[in-house]
Parts: C-alpha cells; structure tokens; sequence
C-alpha cells in the first residue's frame, strides 16, 4: 500500500543532521527513493543503513543509500537542502542542481542569553531560500519542512495529522511536487503558502516554535486553521 | 455565566477598523469594559454603539463606549494598538501609556504586484511591538492578536477553538494578562510565544496568511500543534 501518485528520487543534502535523516525516513517510508547526502560518503552510509533498517518491513518503502553530497543530486528529482545555514551558500555553490526541484527547510536563525531570533539575511529582504534560488537560478527552489519537529519526524506515528508543511515558491509546478511530498508527513498534502520570499517569513518562525518548546517542554508545530 | 477572571477596561486604539472593532466586540462580549478609540470621538461613538447593539442580550457582556484616541487610555488597564502601521509611531507617541499593559496586533506588511510581504523595520531587527515599547518605555508592551481574522472574530461563533493566540513579550506579569485575554477570543489561554523581539517573526506571518486566503479563498488563522 502505498499513498503516493509519483515516486521520486530525492537526495537530501545534510542527511545526517536530525532534520534530513528524519525526513529521508518520512520520504522513503512513503515510497520515495532517497540517496542520503553527507560531505563524505563514508559518513552518508551508515545513517542510510540505519534509516533503511527502520524501513525493513515496511510495505512499499523506498530504497535508501549514502553519496557525497553533490554525488547524491547526480540523478535526484528533488534535492532537499537540510544543512544549517552557517556555510549554507557555500555547499549550495558545489551541488549540480540545475534543472532540479529544489527544496530548503534551512532555517537561520541566532540565538543568544534571551533565546532564540530569526537571523537577518540580506538587510531583512532574504532568506535562505532566496539565497539558494540566486545560487543556482537554473533550478527551481521551494521552501518547506521549516517547522516540523526532527523528533516528531523521527518518532513512531504513521503521519503527523496535527501539522501542515507550508510551502512557498515562484514556481508553480515545483511547488506542486513538494505540496505532494508534504503527504509523506502529514499524509495530506502541504500548504501552498505563496512566493518564495515568503521564506523570510517561514524561515525564522521556527525561532518562536522553539521558544514554545522550552516553554511548554514539547516539540511544537503549526497548523493552519480554516483551510 | 462569564469565563473571566479579571475584568479590564480595554482601550482599543484604531478601534474603528476591522480588526480593531472585531477585537473590541470579543473583548466586550466575554466580560470586559471596552472604550473604542478613533481620532475623533465622533467618529467612535457610531461604531462603539454597533458594537453594543450586537452584544445587546449577551449575559455578562461589558459596556462598550467611545472616545477620542488618548482619552481612551485614560482610566484603562489594557491598551490594544489596533493601528495600521503607517502612522504607527507618531500616534504611539500621542498617548498616555505609561504603566499600562500595551497590547500590539499591528502588522507592518509591504503589497506590490507578487502580494504581500513583511515591511523591514529597522534593517530586519525590529517591530512595531518593538517600536511602540521603545516609544513608550514606561509601558509593558505585549504582542498579540495578529493571526485572527476581522471577518471570523465578527463572525457568529462563540469561540474561535481552531485557533491560537501567540502572545510575545518582555513582562511576565503583562504577558500573562494577555494569555488571560486571548480566552476572549479562542475560548481558551494564549500561547506564550516568548521574547517581544519574536514579533519580528509574528508580525509579518500575517503576509503568508493573506497569501493563504488568496489562494484558498477562506480566512485563515493558525493553530500550534503538540501544546
């Protein structure tokens, strides 16, 4: 049984971090094939193997491996920038990503002794998002997956049915393909949230989520409401 | 029957808007004493007298009256600053707030063609909640009620259940007077968002939610899941 209408190739840069292993299982429980991205693919192996081992079972998950980063965009439909923002732009320079789906769940954030703030990028008229797009203008970038929690991701529940993904890009059918690929968190499809730039928005709300988190000692998320 | 514990006199500053006359219909409506402010007292007292009309048979439904802009603040506890941004600060400037609990739902958004987006305030390191504090010193500021839609706090429902208050600020003690003031609208406490810097975070999130109505034609607010 599986829910999804495409399957795709995914590569997920930074797939070791908590974000990107904990949506490489999302992606790849729903059916999708994901090729894991590290900066050494020696260090890209074992957190597939230990993601596909939590797939062993599961009817209708997808195959997941280890690459070096740019070698896992070589063939992906969709590449998910998972990577902190601290030398963001830098990775993104070094990845063949022309002609691709582009997906960044980055958030910049700072932090400092009152908590966490969103990071200015660009004098407030920029995000990682639009960073990305100006990178590599040859693909087509879409914002998503900010606030979904890693933990919830990487937690026991079929779907996340309290959450929405939002997603925001210049590209209508970019969007499209990630607004499906929402499903696999949510098991509905995500948000179309507007324009790219919007990710100035997305991007630091995560900041006010993880005040929520020290404050209420949970993982939060959002939903939109009368949608 | 009220849900109150306390009951404020409210002053709703640019209580002839949408947003701010919706507010003062919910605050009234649960219990507490609304003075609406415009510029001209003339121009509050027909709305002021809407507001009460509606509420006209609601059992334990406070007073509702109105004023020009600074008397409105006179003898109240709470200010709402329900204001478009334009302007913004040289009203502030015009009223007496010291010692009071400042509530701030202004969203400092920017339209062009693409549609709206958060307005950079400061190089991206400010509010108009931040704004309105550093203008005001001797008030508490608390930043709130930004996400609610007018046309659903006017609407006919008793309470807003699917949606969630986000409550940002310095002052625990005025905080938490606005998580007690958000039952007014959802039925339920506010959610303690954290520092008022996080307004720069909630105020333009009001840009995604426009696009959201747009797109979905509806009127959307947001909820935060896993609290």
């Amino acid at each position: 049984m599986t829910l999804i209408d495409t399957r795709y190739r995914i590569a997920v840069i930074g797939g070791t971090g908590p974000q990107g292993k904990a949506l490489a299982y999302r992606f790849a429980r729903h059916g999708h094939t994901v090729v894991l991205g590290s900066r050494a693919a020696e260090k890209a192996a074992p957190v597939a193997a230990e993601v596909a081992e939590r797939l062993a079972g599961v009817e209708g998950a997808g195959e997941v491996t280890g690459a070096a980063n740019a070698d896992a965009c070589g063939d992906a439909d969709v590449v998910l920038l998972a990577v902190p923002y601290d030398g963001h732009d830098e990775l993104v320079a070094t990845l063949p990503l022309a002609g691709k789906v582009v997906v960044s769940c980055v958030n910049p954030l700072a932090f400092d002794k009152a908590g966490p703030h969103g990071r200015v990028i660009d004098g407030g008229e920029g995000s990682a998002a639009e960073s990305a797009q100006r990178i590599a203008p040859d693909a087509a970038v879409v914002g998503a997956f900010h606030h979904v929690s890693a933990v919830t991701l990487w937690g026991d529940a079929d779907y996340l049915p309290d959450e929405d993904v939002l997603v925001c890009g210049d590209t209508d059918e970019a969007k499209q393909v990630v607004i499906e690929l929402a499903r696999c968190v949510t098991g509905r499809d995500g948000v179309d949230a507007g324009r790219l730039r919007l990710a100035r928005q997305l991007e630091p709300l995560t900041a006010v989520l993880i005040s929520i988190n020290k404050k209420y000692k949970t993982h939060s998320g959002v939903r939109i409401s009368g949608i």
